[in-house]
This record gives structure tokens, sequence and C-alpha cells, in this order.
């Protein structure tokens, strides 16, 4: 069987891809991938790709990591399935579920997993719904994002998002959200403010939102502790401490989506060590298994879970699950993943290759749609516009089509090298395994897809 | 690395199981398996279980399948990982959409991936209010769902679950939810009632249920061709044409999810074709790759996925979709799993083993615990009572903790069978390759459960 020549002659529009035009797909053949090693991609044409976001910001180890196909294969061959429930499991589950409590920055960790981000964040509303029940609260449900976020694609999940048009498109219910404003110091800035006063007024902002919307119905406050897809945005100084400072006031609980920001994407294992958050609740995907299989989990304080466990126990069972929820074989690969991250130093060469990646970034300010970029662990934004035309935007809640990133996409692609347009920017994270010859070939195909934008532009 | 050693000292209660008390699993460890071969399980113990529900419905090929493992490590060494999206794929998933949409029995399929059942249900009610909104209805948003049902754990498909203990625990949001009646023919009949006027009296029912809620909000009705996991009822004869009509009538749309009954269950590919059903939409998970992998997906009509198109072009793309969804190593086993059901004839083989598992199960008919058995297709269920109690029972919504039939389950794992106790019955659906040999040892060992439960009953 010849994985690349398959589907060669395939219509596009039998399958639906996401976040595509259809009626686009209907007509032209999707960029094809076959083929994986390291930091790069192969299409279909042997044509080669610097991942520079990961792909979906989730293929942290590259593409060819030997260890972590073996571990796959050794579950598969043991045992290649075994939902986890009704008091049965298998070893590699319980075994990642304690390494996965002992490291995360949580009080006392207790694990549940589910199969993607999505999932993660769907059931941390479910349980919090459940938690506040038992608690004798079952008033407390509304749920506090940040506009511009991105915490998942299930119905309940977009509610999060913060997106009017997204939310209206699909008829999302956002009856028990709330919204307030995603920093995205310094462009969000008055004139003349501060970085501490920006953050006041963030934090003013949602002391404002709890109050009107009555403390007693407010359950959590859920954010990234960096916002990759929102435009890569670092909060500015004292934020999360100041957040969580006013949700404690209040008994509002933190949840930190690290489902891109946790394993290694920050420099340490989770986001909110870098920015010394101790939350609630932490759900995580995507780096915990390098995605090479499906796997998401939510960890939870002693406070929260001992709720659970509560319900769980007057009525029987806790009745919730998902037949995929902690596959083994996904399990598998996630106990090699945190192996490798202390075998091979992944922390350690995130840390030292940190400098280099934002220098690599800083090189690019001096081309002319270059308006500036931004940094933060392994992550990084290039902010563009036509020339003359520089200025402010907000952060952006998604894969906004056209514009002049989505040119510069177009030219990576063509340059061999993948990034994720955005408006007003684009952002990378690539690989963590990424070497300093490889920063600079990465940085000068982004160079070289700037010179085609600017190239292609009217005049 | 020993699989079979690992965790083997972990409490328990870091691991957070689903469908368990998490009280008990405190202080208890939970049956912990480590090898699987053909039907049958071993635990740590080394003890060994014959799957009698393929685990949660999913496991339909038997636990060491070659070929599927073989399937997995290909793709894993071409291409580890790759997301769908922004008009980037992998030939896998491409050719796996179109040999869905062939097979599937819906008029001019179109696929979209997801990675669980859930999330499958839950982007096809997402998409229900996409189309909608497209097409000028957004207030076409209602969803009538069938008592006693599962469609996922998802906060929007758990409103389809028609248990109100179970929505109230998670506060879970109805407000776009109608319920119906699940059909339970014999049981649920009046006295004196023909199975016509049984049907009738549903297809009333739902008649009146949309009136009452004004058909112009209906969107769509979800059911399973036959739902195992409420206790395996068969719909009564004529059940979904008459429902099918009295939906096209109203333009509500009819959603199959085969998420338990795709892939052979029923002795055909799909429930819908053993039913003659042609639903407008369907979702299927499980069986789809054998659960070697996580992966599910929707298939949608030319007419419904036309509003999606439609809308996408409009918008620029179509902003949804899953870093998991048709993840490539899952579609390269699902793409397997549909040559080893053409190949080794798995069809052919349900059904001739089909009329050996009924007589197996009927046979179980003169013990004292049971009062009736069902079957349809491969799966069943042992309706059960104690000496003298027996009497009509509802259809169960899900896993009812205590009672005859979990000490059945438990008598069942000591037995080394592992069956689903329902309230009132015990579920069972092994693995289509199950021989007649095999039958018959489950069958003894499921006596063997029955003997000791009935032996250990208070007298
Ligand atoms: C911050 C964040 N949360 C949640 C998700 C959802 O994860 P998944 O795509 O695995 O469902 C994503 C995916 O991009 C994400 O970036
Ligand atoms: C009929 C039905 N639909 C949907 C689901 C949800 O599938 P998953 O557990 O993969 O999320 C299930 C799971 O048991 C099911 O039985």
């Amino acid at each position: 069987m010849n994985v690349q020549a398959r589907g060669a002659n395939h219509p596009g529009n039998m399958v639906m891809l996401p976040f595509s035009n259809l009626r686009r797909l209907r007509e032209e053949r999707p960029l094809m991938f076959v083929k994986g090693k390291g930091i790069y991609t192969f299409d279909e044409h042997g044509r080669d790709y610097i991942e520079a976001v990961s792909t979906f910001y989730c293929v942290n180890l590259g593409f060819s990591d030997e260890e972590l196909i073996e571990a796959a294969v050794e579950q598969l061959r043991a045992l290649p399935m075994y939902p986890s429930g009704i008091h049965r499991t298998v070893p590699v589950v319980m075994e990642l579920a304690e390494r996965l409590a002992e490291k995360a920055p949580v009080r006392g960790g207790h694990v549940m997993f589910a199969t993607t981000g999505s999932e993660a964040n769907d059931q941390l509303l479910k349980f919090t719904w459940y938690a506040n029940r038992v608690a004798g609260e079952p008033q407390r449900r509304k749920i506090i994002s940040r506009r511009a976020s991105y915490h998942g694609g299930t119905i309940a999940t977009t509610a999060l998002a913060g997106s009017p048009a997204l939310q209206e498109a699909f008829g999302i219910p956002t009856g028990d959200s709330l919204f307030v404003s995603h920093p995205t110091w310094p462009i969000g800035a008055n004139p003349g403010e501060t970085e501490e006063a920006y953050t006041d007024r963030l934090v003013e902002e949602l002391r404002q939102t709890i109050e009107a919307a009555g403390p007693e119905t407010v359950a959590a406050f859920i954010a990234e502790p960096v916002s990759v897809s929102s435009g890569m945005f670092p909060p500015p100084v004292g934020y999360f401490q100041k957040v969580k400072a006013l949700l404690d006031r209040y008994g509002i609980r933190l949840f930190a989506d690290e489902v891109v920001t946790g394993f290694g994407r920050t420099g340490r294992l989770w986001g909110s060590e870098t920015l010394g958050i101790e939350p609630d609740c932490i759900s995580c995907a995507k780096g915990l298994s390098g995605a090479y299989q499906p796997i998401s989990a939510v960890v939870m304080s002693d406070d929260f879970y001992s709720y659970l466990e509560e319900g769980s126990n007057s009525a029987g069972i806790f009745n919730h699950g998902g037949t995929y929820g902690g596959h083994p074989v996904s399990a598998a690969v996630a106990l090699k993943v945190l192996d490798i991250f202390e075998r091979r130093n992944i922390l350690g060469h995130v840390q030292s290759i940190m400098p280099i990646w934002q220098k690599a970034l800083a090189s690019l300010e001096d081309h002319p749609l270059v308006t500036a970029t931004r940094c933060f662990g392994l992550a990084g934004a290039v902010q563009i516009a036509r020339p003359g035309e520089g200025g402010p935007v907000a952060a952006s809640p998604s894969l906004a089509p056209g514009g002049l990133s989505e040119q510069l996409y177009q030219e990576g692609l063509a340059a061999g090298v993948v990034v994720r347009p955005l408006q007003g920017c684009v952002v990378l994270a690539p690989p963590l395994i990424i070497t300093e010859a490889e920063i600079g070939e990465l940085s000068r195909r982004l160079r070289v897809a700037l010179d085609a934008t600017l190239a292609a532009l009217p005049r």
C-alpha cells in the first residue's frame, strides 16, 4: 500500500475540511501531506515545509520520533484498546494520571482524561456545574472568558469564544457566558497608559463584569496563560496575580486552558508555572502526546474534586465519560512524552534556544511589511501591515481569511514555511526540538515570503 | 518497559474513572487489563474475560488484529500526525471520506470527521443550527430525541439524553431539547395493544410533541436505529417508516446515531440499512476504527451539506474544526477496517452467526432469574428479575448501579465474562468475529454467573 499515492485522484468535495472554504474545496484539491521528519513535512509532490506552527500548535516533538512510535506500537500489540470506566482501566492510564497529577501546578491533582482539547474544556464546564450543585450553589453557572479566545469546537466551548460572529453563525447559546477584554499590551493600551494602569483597567473591567452579573452566579474564569492563537500577546505584568486575587475575593475559580501552553511551549512544562499561577483546574491536550495520538486531560485540585467524589458517592456513580477518554495507546504515547522531556531535557533545550528565537523574530523588524514582533517562550507573532498602514489591531479570534496575512500565508507555502495567518499578523510556534540552524532557515523562508508578499502588492 | 507491571502500586485516587463511584475508587484498586486476544482480555493477574459487550460496544474486530496494528504503524512511520484543515489534509483522510460517503445510506454523502462519538453528534447539532441559519430559518433549533437515549457526554449531547436525573446532576441546559418515548415493544405496550397500535401511539406522541413545540421551531429527530445501550429494544414494525413520513411532512430532518449500530452490529454495515431508513445525516465512531484509534464522522446528505457550503463561501471559511478530527493514524486504521470487512466478509460471518447467537440467548430463558431475552443482529439483552418479581420495565438510560443486574455483572466478572448491567437487564454485543464455539463459552459463563447470582439471593 503506497501511502503517498493514495487519494491522488479523489475529488475534494466528499471530505469536509475544517476552517476551509467548502466551495473552493469542491474545485481545488487541498494541499496533501504525506511525510514528516523533524520540523519538516513533505507534500505529495515531495516539496518540504517547515511547520512553523507545529501544524496546529501540537506536534511539539516533531514528526518522526521513533520512541513515540515505539510506545504506540508496544501498547497496540499488548492491548490496542480498553476504555477506562466502571472501575476498570489499564496500567498506562493509571500511571499517566499519577505523573500528570504530580507535575501540574494544581493543589493535590486528580486527573480525568478525555480525547480532545475541546472535550477537556467541555467536561470541565460540566464538572463545574456538577460540583456547584453538590456544594449547594447550583446558580453558580456563569463562566467568564476573554473575547477572541478559543477554548474548543463543541457547542458549550464555542460559547466561551467571545466572538459574536462565530456564535451567531452557529446559533450558539451563550446564556452562561460572560466576556472581558483580552489583554493586548501594548497595542490595546490608551495613549500614555502605563503597563500597570493597563492591567488595572482590565482587572477593573473584570470586577465590574462580575458585579453586574451577580458574583453568586459566577463559577469560573477561564484563560490561556498565553494565547498564541489570538495573536500571541503575553499578559501584562501582574495581570494573572491581580485577576486571581479578585477571583478569590468572590470565590470564583481560575481555570487555565493549557491546551497550547502545556508541555514546554513557554519554557517550562506549564504556562502557569512560567507565569506563577496556581489554577484550580488545568486542561491540556496537544503537546501531551506530541499529537501523535488523541488525548486530553483535566487536572483538578483536591478541593474541586472533592465535590465530584461526594456527588458520585451519593448517586452511586459519576455518570460521565467517553469511549476514547484516555485511550491506552494515547496514554502510552503521553507517558513516553514525559519520559522524553526528562531524558532529553526538552525544557533545557527550549530555554537555551529561546533567545535565538527571539533574535530571529526581531531581525525581521527591518522588513517594510513588519510593524512589530512579539515573542514568548518558543512562540511568537509577526505583526504586518501595508507600508504606511500600521497601527493598532485587537486580538484576533481565529483565522480571518483574506487580507495581507492570508497573502503572507500563501507566499509562505510557496517558500516552504507554514505559518498561521490572523488579522494583522501571523503566529509561529515551531516544534520544541527546533535547532539554531533550523531557526535560521525558518526566518530565511519567512523573509522570502515577506519579500514576495511585498512585491505582489499593487503600487 | 513492562506494560504488565506498570501502575502496579499506584493509588487509585489520582485517576478519575468514568461511570465509577469515586469514593470506592479511592479505596479500591480498579480492575486492570493488560492484554487482549480475539474476544478475550486478560487482567493483571492473568485471568481471562470474554468481552461480551466489546468493552463499550466498540472493539468490534477483537483485540489483536495484526492488520489493524500494521495500518497504524505504517501511518505512524510515514506521518504520525497532520491535522486536516485550512485546505490541507492527508491522503488517508481523503480516501476514507470517499469510501464512507459511498457506503453510507445517505443521499450524496459528505463527510466531516471528528474524534469521538460525542463530538460527532455535538458538531452535527452545531452544523444543523448553522445550516438552518443559512436557510433563513434560524428559529428551527429544537432537537427531538427519545428518553433514555445516549448520544454523548458533551454538554450539548447530554441535553439529548432525556434523563432528567442526569441533566439535573450536571446542570445541563435543555432549552432546545424535546423528548418522546423510547420504543420498548412489547414491554411498553398497553394491555392488549397490537404492535401496529403501539407504533401508531408513539408516532402520535411525536406528532403532538412537534405540534406543541411549533413545527417551525423543530430542526431534527435523532435516534439510534437500535439502541443497545438502552436495553436493546428493536423498534416495533414500521416505526421508522412512520416516523420518517411524519418528519417529512414538517420538514424536520432525521439523524441516525450509528455510533453503536454502524459497522456490522446489525448484520449489515449500517443499522439504517437493516431497518430500511435513509437518514439526512449519520454519525458514527466506535466500530469505524474497531476502536483501535479514536475517530468519528458525520455523513451528510447533499441537501444538508449545501447550506454549509453556501455559508462557508459567504463567510470565507467554515469556522469549525478540531485538532484531532480525522487523525491520520486513526483514518489509516479505519480504512483498514473497511478493507477487512470486504476481504474477510465480516458481514457474511455476522449473518451466519446471528441464528446461533439468538439460540444461545434464548437458551438462557429456562434460568429462574431470566424473564426474557431480546436479540437483534449480534446484540442482545437478558432481562432478569428475582424469581416471582418479573414484570415490565422501561428503557434504561444508563448504567444504574446496584440491584440484581449489578450483582450479575459482578458474578460475570468472577466467571470471566464482562456484560453491561442496566436496570432490569444486562446487554450484550460481542466482537463481530466471535465464533460458534466462543458463543457457547460465553453463554456457559453467563449461566455460571446467573447461577451464582441466584445462589447469593437471600431466601
Ligand atoms: C487554547 C485551546 N483550547 C482548546 C483547544 C481545542 O482543542 P482540540 O482542537 O483538541 O479540540 C484548542 C485548539 O486549538 C486551543 O488552542
Ligand atoms: C449511541 C451512542 N452515541 C454516542 C456515543 C458517544 O460516543 P463517545 O463515547 O465516543 O463519545 C455513544 C457512546 O457510548 C453511544 O453509545
